[in-house]
């Protein structure tokens, strides 16, 4: 079964920290997944966690626990690592893409010196080689550890050397067929190997339809390439088609988690990657940017409305409407910017064209706004005695609509344009713009309805 | 390489469709992967659709493709193909687990029709077994496609047994050891059966360390599980223990995708599954109630203004500030609550006490308070006549925040309580009820102070 985290055993373990009983924390650290070893970081201090990790027995797992570390607390616990243990007890035993993961952890100096001290001299070249990719592309996300037969083997030749590859690979997902280049030519399974009469040739019975990544392709499209083939693994090739790495489902998986949480912080007016875990501090650090743009925009609005003071003197009235006028431009905006930036995130949007997409976009805002409008007229000639009032109020929401939901459709699509990430345009910048303009929208409409009838 | 739907592509196919050119049409189909045919589905109409997918000749590919549609399109496709077109051309060739899910979108009448046209009985056999689980469970996830082999064989007898299950299974991730009684032991990878000396006994060699679930276990928490321990496949077993079959990842990345486009829908104010490319009808019904719930929240806040009516119009510089106070409340609490809700969904959220949570909530929304409130202090006092205005303006937007920000984290958690979707509090709800309150706390600040000062 699986472990879960309770106070009372975190209590226990922490007196057993504190009674430096090294024999009791092995037994425990031996029994514990090296997952729920690194989600219990967050819960103890540095010395406590640092005292932990140095009782793993098992290799593999104190690797594994670096690798299932997030990026902070990762940088956090390296710091506090002499140079020979992060390369002896850690980095020795982690797959190549973890291991590049967390050199690059490492502030510029260290990365030397930690790779001149890791034994295994393949991984400290596939490490250097690792390095040279940018995080954020397959090259980034790929491991050096992947099994290859040549097309040319039949099916003793390739078994005989599978084993020999396959000390070096936790997961066979797929086998590679390589040319002799090295050049990738298909896949074949280990189950068609096992079924496969003797002497059969991998050239007769490999699979020559694979997917494929170039190691330059931007790691959320690897990610919805993985997602619409259901891939548990994707071969990297270089410029030439030469086989460079894999990459498996689970650091994809990681992608495509990031990429949702990043579009709904951005959305929520979050500006770093938090958890309510965190400190109070970094907590205020990713809130308060955002706070403050809204409340720039605000106070600008503010300033628009004090243009329009004897109006607002006259008809006090109008006042009642404000937040109601703001906050539906908001909230219409909003919902438009959301299905653009989806459409984006996925890759979906780029078959419809710009002027279909606005047509539509128009179509939902006439109909909302349309059936809002009638709500709030009907609501404001029973309960209202201004007549002006009733007509500009409902005039102005429907405007606000029409106009917030083309603007935030238009918005996310610029940015997409001028490749900024158009997940901002969710956020209070959005919301804060819409409600400037349906404020001026509201005013004008007001001042000139008043007037007339 | 991987296939990219253009525009020509799309009009040369529609070409072929209405020229009625079956040969070409049935090269194109079988040189197409099944997700590409589905992703195609939505730039045909239902009768193109048709025609192409009954001339995909290789039939897994056909299961494949009716498989890999999204829910909507695959029911108003099933409802233009005849019962044994469903039963002999797709079921039959289906996973157990896809075709439970298509047996799932029929009407209830035409189930048991088609369940009875399928000609392998064993395949019908598993789908009613599999209709029984709630489809937001595990049991409801799981395929029934699995490879086991005793704890008491040796290796050789395990291989047979092996080769004589393969033929069902697509992906084998893990080969499951279970005893005489089908109780899940472990696991074995196919490697180390392939790399065991002959006549090693099963029960030496496997790996009894296997995370399973329980059938009723939810949906959310198998995904939460298996992206944790980064598994590509999760044995299913029933309150006993014995093993009734196996969820793989894929199935598993589009529970955590559903769960974060629900969140990212309800935060935006939306309150259906949509993507930009549907009709204007369901685009406009899934964002009209959020509206109506805004614009209900927003004509009480007018209704709560008009109760001021006397201050607004003793002091229409009040008025200059009503959005900025509104936008703030809602800023804050969407910040918060998004937090709360995002801990709740990974499951991190329960070892901290409700005090500490709310105890951090208060020193963050203090801090950003504080900052907020003397922001537009400095602004008010260099530009505003009004000292009175100054100082409520100031305490207002400094008492809001502090308000907005815990009610942002209260509700989210109340209704986790309440068993209902903490979500909720993300989208307008939460938006609309601060600007209410919000509303509420600023004229009374103001009535107080423009009184003593």
């Amino acid at each position: 079964m699986h472990f879960e985290l309770t106070k009372d055993f975190l209590d226990n373990l922490i007196e057993i920290i504190e009674k430096k009983d090294d024999k009791k924390a092995a037994e425990i650290m031996a029994e514990m997944r090296a997952a729920d070893i690194a989600e219990m970081y967050n819960n103890l201090n540095i010395d406590q966690a640092k005292y932990l990790y140095l009782l793993i027995e098992d290799r593999e797992k104190a690797a594994d626990v670096l690798a299932e570390l997030d990026d902070n607390d990762r940088t956090r616990f390296l710091k506090a690592l002499p140079d020979d243990i992060i390369a002896s007890k850690f980095i020795d035993h982690m797959d190549s893409d973890d291991a590049a993961d967390v050199i690059a952890d490492l502030p510029g100096e260290r990365q030397g010196e930690v790779l001149q001290k890791i034994k295994d001299i393949d991984q400290a070249g596939d490490i250097v080689d690792l390095l040279s990719y940018d995080e954020d592309t397959a090259g980034g996300l790929m491991g050096k550890e992947i099994i290859t037969v040549n097309i040319n083997d039949d099916v003793e030749e390739a078994i005989a050397e599978i084993r020999k590859q396959v000390d070096e690979v936790d997961d066979i997902y797929y086998v590679y067929v390589v040319d002799d280049d090295y050049i990738l030519k298909g896949t074949i399974s280990l189950t068609k190997l096992l079924l496969a009469a003797k002497g059969t040739k991998i050239k007769d019975i490999y699979n020559d339809d694979v997917i494929y990544v170039k190691a330059d392709m931007k790691a959320e499209e690897v990610a919805n390439l993985s997602d619409k083939y259901d891939l548990v693994a994707l071969p990297v090739v270089d410029e030439i088609g030469r086989l460079l790495g894999r990459i498996t489902f689970d650091d994809l998986v990681d992608v495509m988690r990031e990429e949702a949480e990043k579009d709904y912080q951005m959305m929520s007016g979050i500006s770093e990657d938090v958890e309510h875990t965190d400190k109070v501090w970094k907590l205020t650090r990713a809130r308060l940017p955002w706070l403050l743009v809204g409340l720039g925009g605000e106070i600008i609005g503010s300033k628009v409305l004090a243009g329009y003071e004897i109006q607002l003197e006259n008809h006090a009235a109008l006042a009642f409407f404000l937040p109601l006028i703001a906050a539906m431009g908001g909230n219409s905006g909003v919902q438009s910017a959301s299905i653009v930036v989806q459409g984006l995130a996925n890759g979906s949007i780029s078959l419809e064209s710009t002027f279909k997409k606005v047509i539509k976009e128009v179509s939902v805002a006439f109909i909302n706004g349309i059936v809002c409008a009638a709500i709030l007229f009907a609501y404001n000639f029973f309960f209202s005695d201004s007549f002006a009032l009733t007509v500009t109020v409902s005039t102005a929401l429907f405007s606000v609509i029409m106009f917030a939901s083309l603007f935030g459709t238009f918005v996310p699509l610029a940015l997409h344009k001028l490749k900024i990430d158009p997940a901002i345009a969710t956020g209070p910048f959005i919301t804060t713009s819409n409600d400037i303009f349906g404020l001026i929208i509201y005013m004008s409409i007001g001042g000139v309805l008043f007037a007339i009838l």
